[in-house]
């Protein structure tokens, strides 16, 4: 079933603690969608808020592997870094954050990737800070913004309707 | 000045909330505190519980590293790993820890080494899980007393007190 009002970002971050949930479904076979994970050129042309060109220095997307990306815009540039803890195809990265502007402030960050059947999909993200307040500050810096804007490209890059097959009239005939 | 009294292990895990904090102090200059963190022929002598013989299948101390030793006891063995995200000689070590028992519930853990001087320093540690419940199995399971005795056995391992050049004696004369 398709039904893209149902695609929305939905972020929690209860008082208190220094984690972010967050969970939005997809249009799209979950194999597509961690792929646009997994391969650079792709995660290149959704990650992060729009109007940033990103610039993908390391992405060595395996168990114990790194990654290294900068987003710049307006002249200004902002570095990210982390290691890949586990990765396990179409299920699962489980990664350390590092925004380079707060050094030290790392986070951990889970990533499942559920299969909805019918070619649809559901990510489901907790990102653990240090701290509430680094927790709190990561919220207040429009990470929101950039989530939702990045996800809706995503969506667009696998495909955000399914396509039916050419000459196809649709029904279950 | 050496008082051993104050070297005891400190640990505070606070309600509703999925890290713990830890302290302790070493009448031990903080460069073989810290060696004793990178050396795992040291790190063998004393990382964990008493009465476990530890194994060590890879210890990659370098930012973007990797490690994993086990715990044998009794016949069990307990195995874990992880990455290490930024090693700052001296100073700072920021990991992914995970007990295979517990899959998936990868714990991100922060370690300062404080310098004190006087041929002193003080360890800092906050390991934040991914759940207050993890957090509180943790701690159920006697992380503590495990702690707390592979701090003891560090401690004598890089010198309890600090030994007198042969000869002096003593005072600032």
């Amino acid at each position: 079933m398709t039904n893209a009002t149902t695609n929305e970002l939905t972020i929690d971050a209860p008082e208190g603690v220094p984690w972010i949930d967050y969970t939005r479904e997809f249009d799209a076979p979950v194999a597509a969608v961690f792929d646009a994970h997994r391969d650079p050129d792709l995660v290149r042309q959704w990650l992060g808020p729009n109007g940033h060109e990103m610039g993908i220095e390391g992405w060595d997307f395996a168990t114990g592997g790194s990654y290294r990306y900068t987003h710049r815009s307006d002249g200004a540039e902002y570095g990210f870094h982390g290691l890949f803890h586990t990765i396990r195809d179409d299920e699962l990265v489980i990664q350390t954050f590092e925004f380079e502007g707060m050094p030290d402030e790392v986070a951990i960050e889970f990533l499942w990737f559920d299969d909805l059947g019918d070619g649809r999909c559901r990510l489901r993200g907790r990102s653990v800070g240090r701290t509430v307040e680094g927790r709190d500050a990561m919220v207040a810096s429009g990470m929101e913004r950039g989530m939702r804007e990045g996800y809706e490209r995503l969506e667009a890059l696998v495909g955000s309707a399914p396509t039916a097959p050419a000459g196809a009239g649709g029904g279950a005939s």
